[in-house]
């Protein structure tokens, strides 16, 4: 695919993602609730899962309505993660997406509260009676994202994260953890795509291989721009990792190892896209490569 | 319905919730957090909201396998929302179901996320991929319940409560707070149940009122008994509300009204049932009987 052509698509996407959540996450919450909840997703981040949930769905010819519902739930799941990740009896972190975190806002509980309704809102998203998305297919999507939020993903690799300050990890504990904390929900999001149309087992299975993959390389990147880059370019707070005393993929493997496994991963993504019998696979193929080379 | 009768059913409903979350809810979710969220929703609790659940399902011929996994989804919502409400950051509270609270004995940050996973596990159980629920009540299901959980129902409610703190309410701003804080999710119980049987639009209209009026008669008796009751047989920081200087009922209408009140909410959901055109409706009878005189 042209990179222009891509580019051309994903600000698009990126457009409609933005105007998609603008109307879900209510104005109107009570309390503050809703501007905390709104601080705490619109305008910011690079939007990976959605993309990867609409060039999923592209990919096999899903159907918009639910692919955009589905890239805004999955949305929705990641941005509450941060806002809980962000305060104080986590990460402690103060900066996001280039502003004050949350809880730093709006306050430690109201943070808290509002992670909390991110979480509902994303379910339903998910569930809507207006006849715009089958009702077995709402099912299956939220099958698919609470599996990759519950303890089985996010939440246990952020229970393992919580353990393992201060631990040397080795690179199989380091996966394992990654996978839950941060590629179930890459994986989903290329899943919860595919879902929105029609693939046979091999196209599935193969799906899934390049969520993992995918996933697994953009924590390794997270990894290597943490002690590469400066927080104003990351939009976050650099070098939080060793502060922690965190294990991460540079820490364990070393600076070069580290490039070079995000390469295999990278060409592991595309090896599974290969080997999928899905005709056009353009959009995800650019996506593991932008997800490789970003350098924020 | 004789009083035995219903003691006999409502044993043997406990006794299948208790065993059903126990399956459900993961031994082996990592580091230590299938623990933390096993001490949060196991072996405690009046399990209302559960009851209500079947108690509904059962007035209108509801499906069982369905039934009971919304009954487990409702409570799993519930208990996150205490262990959430318990932390140092909104009650501060160490006495929960006569226990240290989940955050005195796991910690403030696995709570957290102990919680997060609870809320994730509740759209879980009600995503089987095993065909025992229809995926169209599957999808059903979960709509009301992230619509009650979310920013216009509980998560919305804390949200007043914690803006409370401290200011006077007059009794419609107090309702208004307590219809989402705690009614929203007493209410869908009573629509899960529902939904997962067969009902008329009158029907429906007359659970939901049914729900509304044990929802608030709930929370009417809650704070009669926070200031009535010493904390040994709540399993709860009784005077809480007083000490944190909340609006309660009590306060805002005094004790002997607040009484009355309760009695009017009584008198409003059988009034509802006799409405409902629905053949069985004594268990959800009796049970707004309890909610009223229970004693803790």
């Amino acid at each position: 695919m042209k990179r222009d052509a891509f580019d051309t698509w994903s600000l698009a996407e990126l457009d409609a993602v933005e105007s998609t959540l603008d109307a879900f996450v209510p104005v109107d919450a009570p309390a503050g609730l809703g501007e905390a909840m709104r601080y705490g997703v619109l305008d910011g981040g690079k939007r990976l899962r959605p993309l990867l949930v609409l060039a999923a769905s592209n990919a096999v010819g899903g159907r918009r309505a639910a692919a955009l519902r589905a890239a805004c739930a999955v949305e929705l799941i990641h941005a509450y993660s941060l806002v809980h990740d962000d305060l104080p009896c986590m990460d402690d972190d103060v900066l996001r997406r280039g502003k004050p975190t949350v809880h730093v806002r709006f306050g430690v509980a109201q943070a808290m509260l509002a992670g909390d309704a991110m979480q509902a809102l994303a379910f339903e998203v998910l569930t809507p009676d207006d006849g715009s998305v089958d009702p077995a297919l709402q099912a299956r999507l939220c099958a698919l994202l609470a599996r990759a939020a519950g303890g089985a993903g996010m939440a246990g690799g952020q229970a393992i994260d919580l353990a393992s300050v201060g631990h040397p990890l080795d690179e199989h504990a380091l996966s394992d953890m990654h996978r839950r904390k941060t590629g179930a929900l890459l994986r989903a999001s290329v899943l919860m795509g595919a879902a929105c149309g029609t693939t046979d087992e091999r196209g599935w299975r193969a799906l899934s291989d390049y969520g993992s993959a995918v996933g697994l390389a953009f924590q390794v990147v997270d990894d290597i721009l943490d002690v590469t880059q400066p927080s104003a370019t990351l939009g976050k707070t650099a070098g939080k990792d060793h502060v922690h005393n965190k294990p991460t993929y540079v820490t364990v493997l070393g600076l070069d190892a580290a490039r070079a496994h995000a390469e295999t991963l990278r060409r592991a993504a595309h090896a599974a896209l290969d080997t999928s019998g899905i005709a056009d696979t353009e959009q995800l193929r650019e996506l593991a490569d932008r997800v490789v080379e970003r350098d924020s």
